[in-house]
């Protein structure tokens, strides 16, 4: 029995095809003898694609999308300054519109310092924790706006809008995923000022956590928590937290465990009704771009929680693992963008 | 010709009134033998008053808060999930209120790790800056609400204001700070997401640059600053922010200079319409309260701010310097919060 996935690949701008094209190297060693293919479609989009044309993320392109099961997407962003893209801000446009139209709700950001990996921490101690950041609300629904722009008297709001519905969905999936863990969940958020969203995280994580007896759960404000990211990371199994907190801990995260070169995530529809898509947390690094500068490794460990997602946790596991073992067999080596890929491709052969 | 400063304490909860004891030896060992005194009037203010007669801040308390030349502030906040403090949020109710009824709209937070304080990271370098955090806008101004509070349709929204007045000033201020400074300004926001708050920051700050050709200015969006704290804190010198990306930042790089132990904040009002606040960025910490065992270290520096916005800026280099000295000193042992001050205070004997 055969199963074929209609992957929808964006490799989009920087440093993006590269390691993209690492990835799906790693993709295709994983699955290669097994009843799995992938049905590739790839999709131009990113500052490129709309300096050429003038679109970000047509309804076309949206719709296509749409058809497929998942989705690989390497970086966006174009040159930063660069005036022609002045009024554009592809990452509202097309990675935060993809987040919100494909109802993302949960972004999940794995954090683990692998062994032999050189971090900024004297004393890092164990760390491996997993951020589960709320990705369809929040601070990020664009709900603002200004009046007299451009004025002394310019006055300009930003709305968070939180609901219980979605953090409930998203507070249930961290508890799930605790289960499988250490069994701790910790909520960062910031209730002793945003106190009307941060009542209803609190309440609903409260009330998520009476139907896990088995799972430890705290508190800390988003301030305190980027002080134990740095002075005791190990304290962390799952993170819950809204969007914008979740964008600032996942950054710092990456960093404590080595460099967001290293960082994977999946923005996940759990439902199914659309398909997750599955990308590095850094950025298109337009200043390295081209020169096989890149480590693909965060794309690379994105193509695991993918193949997790599909259900294919074994090949998931070989590739997890075959990372672990290349980073281990690093040292100082400088190895090429396409080398790296290689290198874990290679440690995946049956 | 003397000088009296009418100088309001608020000893606070927990650990506040220890700390604010040796802020006070460490001020009167400054000025002693000048031409200064203080004129001191205690405020019991904080969750001890709360529970005891449902007071958080009257308007009598800051009537007479208001006719002071500046404020000295321990911590304040009760112990975490007393039942009695559920509903009374004396952060909002007390800090937040003073810094918004006393225009403080410059939360000044200095970074620095002095020599010989062990911190987390293990390459930290010179480690030396300011974080200018805008005090009366953004996040925090309470401009918030929920409708079917408790049901699962519970929708709360956060808005945050920004204005153009209420940027320009403070960004000001980080410019002349700058000046006096490493003539580097780093604007912290997350432009790409919070477009409209995003958009009068970047254009005050490119306004108010013009008027600073010899200040170097550069961005970071608030994920990205929080790497460069933990790989590369040395790239910063002043960091002007919002006033939530500033409560952020501030804590992690208290925790990247050695902790929260040392860390110190004005809470200026730059015009002197209002009396000034100074405090240690620590909170009331009631696990340890009336041990002796709290560092009173950021108080004390909090004293030098103090006497530098007063304008005796001998008497607050004459601290820092007693502080840096008696750092250098500290070496393993152990001692007592009164300890602690009675050395910094002897190094000040003329
Ligand atoms: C590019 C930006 C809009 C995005 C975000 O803020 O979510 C990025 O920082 C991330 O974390 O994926
Ligand atoms: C106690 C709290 C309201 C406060 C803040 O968020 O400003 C504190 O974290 C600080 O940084 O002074």
């Amino acid at each position: 029995m055969s199963r074929v996935v209609k992957l929808a690949v964006i490799p989009g701008d920087g440093i993006g095809p590269e390691v993209v094209a690492e990835a799906e190297k790693v993709l295709d060693a994983a699955t290669a003898g097994s009843d799995v293919t992938f049905d590739k479609t790839r999709f131009s989009l990113g500052a490129a694609r709309y300096l050429e044309t003038g679109d970000t993320l047509t309804d076309d392109d949206l719709a296509a999308i749409k058809g497929h099961d998942a989705i690989l997407l390497g970086a966006v962003g174009g040159v930063p300054g660069d005036p022609r893209l002045k009024d554009a801000n592809i990452e509202r446009g097309l990675l935060l519109k993809l987040r919100f139209e494909l109802d993302h709700y949960v972004n999940l950001r794995p954090s683990k310092l692998y062994p032999g990996v050189p971090g900024p921490l004297a004393a890092p101690g164990d760390i491996d924790f997993v951020v589960v950041r709320e990705g369809t609300e929040g601070p990020y629904v664009g709900n603002g706006g200004a009046i007299r722009k451009g004025t002394p008297h310019e006055v300009a709001n930003e709305t968070s809008v939180n609901t219980a519905f979605g953090v409930e969905r998203v507070v249930r999936y961290a508890f799930d995923l605790a289960e499988r863990r250490g069994k701790k969940v910790t909520l960062v958020h910031k209730t002793n000022v945003l106190v009307h969203a941060g009542s209803i995280w609190s309440r609903v994580v409260g009330e998520v956590a009476q139907e896990h007896p088995e799972v430890a759960v705290d508190y800390l404000h988003v301030d305190a928590a980027t002080i134990f990211l740095v002075t005791n990371p190990g304290r962390f199994d799952v993170i819950v937290t809204d969007n914008l907190f979740g964008d600032i801990l996942t950054d710092l995260a990456g960093a404590v465990t080595g460099g967001i070169g290293l960082a994977a995530s999946g923005n996940i529809n759990p439902d199914g009704a659309f398909p997750s898509m599955f990308e590095p947390v850094h950025g298109s690094a337009p200043d390295i771009a081209g020169q096989q500068k890149a480590d693909p490794t965060a794309a690379i460990l994105s193509t695991a929680l993918l193949l997790d997602h599909l259900g294919l946790h074994d090949a998931a596991d070989a590739v997890t693992l075959a990372v672990e073992d290349d980073i281990a067999a690093r040292g100082d080596s400088i190895r090429s963008t396409a080398e790296v890929g290689d290198a874990i491709a290679a440690r995946l052969q049956p």
